[in-house]
């Protein structure tokens, strides 16, 4: 019934530019660049279609962590569903979450998509963890996630629709938690090696996900949105909000003062926690200088509804016990704000002075050392580690049967995630030069280009080299001087230059970054250049050229790609 | 800040069945089969999550898949959003669609999660193709589909969120079209065929979908809510709802005999099928009888209401034009439902007679060779490739200049689906036995397994064997027959049995099944048994069992392999 023929070409170049580029490639944002270049197309605010130079990318990011998480975090990956049913996001309180998108099925039952698993993830593992010797586990999973941000940032960085890696893990007591913490952070320290990009890691705010210790792992740059500081002295980085730092002299300011109040976790004391008022109040500071001995909800309550919250009886008020802090910065001529209460007994009084309540500026003292000045960056924040405790098990009601046969016993949690396309993102935006990308070879859509435009030579060439990682597929329209500009704007780190001219022997030019030492190639070069007539025809300042004979290119190319 | 400890031993069993199994295996459902071992655990009706072992088959699946459409289907591998907007399924008038899940954003815009990605895979090529050059172009997507059936099937035969292959073609003319649909076609046996299951395919009704051309995969079996039917005379197999019949002897029915009227395309003429009442009428059949001359678009509607349709003044309904079309079953003497009009022309009456209308049965004769009979099976569909030609380009306004220059072209398209988590049910559902599932060795969750309970012996056998691909974390309560039994049940075609007893020789015991001929090992037997002091000490009744040095494990296991 069909008529045959032997050859259907294929139009696998659909997505590139049809077009040479043009310097004008250095002023596109890099979240344009990505459409430009065919890597993804926006379909709408904070939603992409993955094109295939995009998804190759994305695939080979996925399967680094995928590997380090099997192979160096001992953990499982699961996949699960994305529509978590509404009843257990209630027991956690999040269903109120404005951020879930949520829908109806047909039978008007409540779901929402995930943007993280934790409610799901304990339901699912209180049906097989029943004994500590179930324990520790850690389950990931490699899935779309939903967020229904207002406002959407341009880009991979903060979309609707995004890929996470989100490991969960389980143990039977704080001390086996922690050391998977540990564990899982060792696992990070070596995907963002494997990566590449140079990246800190930082003890960063629990934030909306609580639990007690968290790291976050950060790219600097900046177009960050994130600030790090970082101490010069010892070295230690420290999210902006979990930073705590000294002026270089106390009790310099003698402006304005304000004050947020608080309850005593008993609601039987008032806390009265007092900075200047040109700075901002760390809640988490705050919460350190009472150990923590604070009402957590009502933080975000203004300071009307905590006094409120703490009115009492006539005859009691004067027994009210009050406690003051002080920023380290303010001093007694500075200008207070009216203390609230009308009757009260002084001696009931507590007050903590010289303690740091306000997040840390850049040129302040480090709190860690005491020793250095901090210095401020902006940063893209790639990975965060959590450490839960029973935040999620408790109220998802997760029991196990302890060592000492306690049936009551309850899980200790971690969390542990990575946005894959945001990742993607990140390294785009940190590498990215006037030329475009600039991925590292491991993650790169492909590791070598081919250009030519005598097909033949191409194809070729194309069979010489073992990798099947290579690509060829250039628009028919492009010359030869517009296919490298492309091959470099797509940021494959090696592109073979294959002419009549110069055939049998073929150019190589490095686009990639030599990442860590990057000479590696150099002792092969030493070792092999005369065994392959391996000749650098041009090196330094962004155009270094290797020419070699075709039989020998693979081996080059293997020698090259090893420091990019 | 953490006490180290040197080794974490982490619970990898902890989805599997804690107890040994029974007898009572033999009478689990295939879907409850898959949570009791632990492959998959239903969180909603419709909906699972993916539990270590299903997703290892799951994936295996999946990697077969993608690397046919790359390799032999030429195709580009996208992913796009599952989210889509309203406004593309208004262009197709699919937005009614009720198995839709549709959710608003926070800014009350609507969207569906995708079951299927016609409208968004159209509206991105239009952005992209503008010439015939950029054809033709096949592009897929192995992403997760939603799909809100009121009543979903049990396990993964028929959920609400599925993983799916879906791939679409896009080509400049019907020719290119019908190239790229034979070319996919190919793909598709070779995926089958990969496999290992037999399987059918048929040519089949296009359904919701649409289009011209269309052709399902199946798997025979009693459990399959499909039937196909198929000649014994000269195969040729096809769905019930495209399958033409005839019976033994025309004429036969004398009983009631039912009508379905339609209307020709320009409306002018009454169509009238006549057939008998106890049979179906099959409105394929019906329209090709007529070569296509009807309004589709009154299908589904009472003949009352096509009755009124053609209704028209009292001075033209003499001149009406009828059409009647008779099954050849009925005859003369059947009891013929009452003429709808009163006023007509006998000679404005056309009339086609021993045309077959209805859906064909058992035991009737095959229409295309006229000689075979039809014998029926249940059936369980696998995969559908559909030549859809202008029906989704056409709405979606896709346009492109062709080689005359006519900027106005509309492309030609295909679509081809797999459902993989569907075909991980039906592969369970037509290959498990009494004893659990029975995977092809290339997509069972391990290949092969170690049981034994000697941790020492166990592991130095997993040092020797070279492969990744092997399971041995078992629950430590289960005993050796215990694990034995799970490691047939889980499906894995080889276990190594392990202990004391016959070390440094192990055993190995197949369970998986041979398939295609089955006998390439026993060649590598006759040629290397003494070489590698390999026994077969049982044989045949489902009990096949090996005995071979630890050295030779590798290599006996790779043979025994090759047919598994």
């Amino acid at each position: 019934m069909f008529r045959r023929r032997t050859f259907l070409r294929y139009s696998h170049h659909l997505f590139q530019p049809k077009f040479a580029l043009d310097d004008g490639i250095k002023s596109i944002p890099t979240h344009e660049l990505f459409q430009t270049l065919g890597f993804i197309k926006q379909s709408q605010s904070g939603l992409v279609h993955w094109l295939p130079m995009g998804l190759r990318t994305l695939n080979k990011v996925e399967s680094i962590i995928r590997h380090r998480m099997n192979e160096d975090g001992d953990a499982l990956e699961v996949s699960l569903s994305a529509l978590s049913p509404r009843s257990l996001w209630k027991k956690t309180h999040r269903w109120s979450g404005n951020e879930l998108f949520k829908l109806k099925d047909a039978k008007k039952a409540d779901y929402c998509l995930t943007p993280t698993c934790e409610e799901d993830i304990t339901n699912l593992m209180n049906e097989y963890i029943t004994s500590y010797r179930d324990m520790p586990i850690t389950v990931y999973q490699i899935t779309r996630k939903y967020r229904d941000e207002l406002r959407p940032r341009g880009g991979l960085l903060r979309g609707r629709e995004f890929l996470m890696k989100d490991a969960y893990s389980f143990a039977s007591n704080e001390e086996e938690a922690l050391q998977i913490f540990q564990k899982i952070n060792t696992v990070y320290n070596k995907i963002f090696q494997d990566l590449k990009i140079p990246f800190v890691s930082a003890w960063a705010d629990t934030g909306d996900i609580g639990g007690d210790l968290s790291r976050e792992y950060h790219y600097l740059h900046e177009n960050g949105e994130d600030t790090l500081l970082t101490c010069d002295s010892c070295g230690n980085v420290s999210n902006v909000e979990k930073c705590e730092s000294f002026p270089e002299e106390v009790g310099l300011h003698s402006g304005d003062v304000s004050v947020k109040y608080a309850l005593s976790k008993d609601h039987n004391t008032l806390v009265c926690f007092y900075y200047p008022s040109n700075r901002q109040l760390s809640w988490n500071l705050a919460m350190d200088s009472v150990e923590g001995d604070v009402d957590v909800a009502l933080k975000n309550e203004s300071n009307e509804t905590v006094l409120k919250t703490f009115e009492r009886p006539e005859d009691e008020i004067m027994f009210s016990k009050v406690f003051r802090v002080m920023d380290c910065r303010i001093n007694s001529r500075s200008n207070f704000p009216d203390f609230p209460l009308t009757k009260y007994l002084k001696s009931n009084f507590g007050q903590l002075n010289e303690v740091s309540l306000v997040a840390a500026e850049t040129g302040e003292l480090c709190a860690s050392c005491e020793e250095g000045h901090l210095y401020g960056n902006a940063s893209i924040e790639v990975g965060h580690t959590f450490h839960l405790g029973t935040k999620y098990s408790e109220p998802m009601e997760s029991k196990f049967t302890d060592r000492n046969n306690n049936s009551n016993s309850i899980p200790q949690m971690g969390c542990y995630g990575i946005g894959i396309s945001r990742l993607v993102g990140a390294i785009a935006e940190v590498t990215r030069d006037s030329k475009g990308f600039k991925w590292p070879s491991n993650i790169s859509p492909y590791s070598i280009s081919i250009c030519g435009k005598n097909e033949q030579l191409v194809q070729e060439t194309r069979r010489k080299i073992t990798s099947q990682d290579v690509f060829f597929q250039f628009s028919p329209k492009l010359g030869l001087g517009a296919r490298i500009k492309l091959s470099h704007a797509l940021g494959i780190p090696l592109a073979i230059i294959v002419g009549p001219k110069s055939w049998p022997k073929v150019e190589i030019e490095v686009r990639g970054q030599r990442w860590g030492a990057g000479e590696t190639w150099k002792q092969a070069y030493e070792l092999h250049n005369r065994e392959y007539d391996w000749q650098i025809i041009s090196s330094g300042d962004n155009t270094e050229k290797h020419l070699v004979p075709i039989e020998y290119l693979t081996e080059v190319c293997n020698f090259l790609l090893r420091d990019l």
